[in-house]
């Protein structure tokens, strides 16, 4: 446990370190935390001396995926010792079973991918991953309230997600494409407040993925012990040795067979 | 109540037939349905004489929309005497308020776009969106399970969701552009059997939207009683009329301004 649970704010713009202060204060006011420091968490940064294959989160969020794209998805993870795979909500029982004493971690995502779902959905699906075997989960905020800056909603949707977790690993997705600077400082510092591990760029399945303007940002808003997972077009191994050296802790791609050297092709999604 | 709950499956080819008979006994051997016959209801299917507004789900699924953009679509609802709105379900509280009243009915979409969230999650975002004010429930079929011939399972999926309505009317999305003519088939047939009142085809975020070709087959599934719904890809006047010409009972679109000829350009969408 350390005790600097909050970020050197520092390195951000002025404008920028003003809306972390604001949005601190605002869920102060309102009650929604003590003080103006992320809840404590045990350190979940990457070891930097774990190897390339130990950062990525293995992924296959393809719609029409079916049983046999899934097993050769957790084959590929077992094999490459991966840290996960990262599937949908309905298949985390045929990973779970899969991936069964292999080491490999099993991420569900949920409100995947616009995050618009209700937090009751999204809280039912977290409850139910983590019953089939989910080790983490991986859900979208919800964007348009971003937006609109309905500051205590955002907080709240995260929040629960977070107390269904139970202590689980929760993975932000801020879907930082479609958001301004400002909107990506104000959902990362609302997703560390409520209690996320990490906070991740993308979906996929928007107009953009995981840019080095974003991560650099979002590394700062996470402070010391939360991770910053870079996701959405990380499709090369020189681009995914660029983001671990801003200090990203985890690549989500379907790109593993490339970024790693091996051969075989994925399966197939984003 | 009409007791002719199955559809005349002359117009379809022999290979379509005996799907359909392929999974209706799959169904009856399993317990599922009693007799190769759809659950009774009463009729959903469009009035003819009704006006070209009043087919239509007017659309707003675009990820990053806020309140403004919601409320501006229930307004424009109320005024063109829109069958109802289609919204994600974090907006159905939102619309439901806007829309008091009007005579507007609100569509929640669950398991969107994808489809391969959890049925507990789909279940819950069904309940949820229902309490919140939802009249009707659009949610996506597992296509992966689809493709697989998970029977059964598909058949739950869509099954759980029908009786968390409790008689909310639900429509069932099978995304017709990744599915073959065979799968459009077997994905039909068991929406009706499980109890959905529509079967719809796109979500909009596929790689294709609804088609002719789609929309016959699904109509011959449907029977004399069960709804079809349009959407993906209606964006003008001439192809809305040529559904409701094939026999489709509904449209969805974000494009009802340009179909009903209002100037205002519609929220956005798909």
């Amino acid at each position: 446990m350390n005790d600097k649970n909050y970020p050197d704010l520092e390195g951000l713009a002025p404008e920028h370190q003003n809306e972390w202060n604001r949005i601190a204060e605002a869920l102060v006011a309102a009650g929604r935390v003590a003080e103006k420091k992320y809840p404590a968490i045990t350190s979940v940064r990457r070891d930097p001396s774990s190897p390339l294959a130990k950062t990525i989160d293995h992924t296959l969020l393809k719609q029409g995926a079916g049983a046999t794209q899934f097993r050769e998805l957790c084959a590929q993870a077992r094999n490459w010792k991966t840290y996960s795979v990262c599937v949908p909500g309905s298949w985390v029982k045929l990973a779970a079973e899969e991936l069964k004493g292999s080491g490999v971690a099993v991420c569900a995502v949920t409100g995947f991918p616009f995050g618009y779902d209700s937090t009751a959905a999204k809280v039912a699906e977290t409850t139910h991953a983590i019953l089939e075997g989910a080790t983490e989960i991986d859900m979208v905020l919800p964007v348009g309230l971003v937006k609109d800056d309905k500051i205590l909603d955002v907080f709240e949707d995260i929040n629960q997600v977070v107390k269904a977790a139970a202590g689980v690993l929760v993975k932000v997705i801020l879907e930082t494409s479609e958001l301004t600077p400002l909107e990506i400082i104000r959902a990362a510092t609302l997703s560390c407040f409520a209690g996320a591990h990490f906070i991740k760029t993308s979906t996929g399945f928007a107009s953009g993925g995981a840019t080095v303007e974003a991560l650099k940002l979002m590394r700062l808003v996470a402070g010391p012990l939360r991770g910053v997972k870079a996701s959405g077009g990380v499709r090369t191994r020189e681009f995914a040795i660029e983001c671990l050296e801003l200090g990203i802790d985890r690549i989500g791609t379907s790109s593993a067979a490339a970024i790693l050297g091996f051969e075989q092709a994925p399966s197939g999604g984003y």
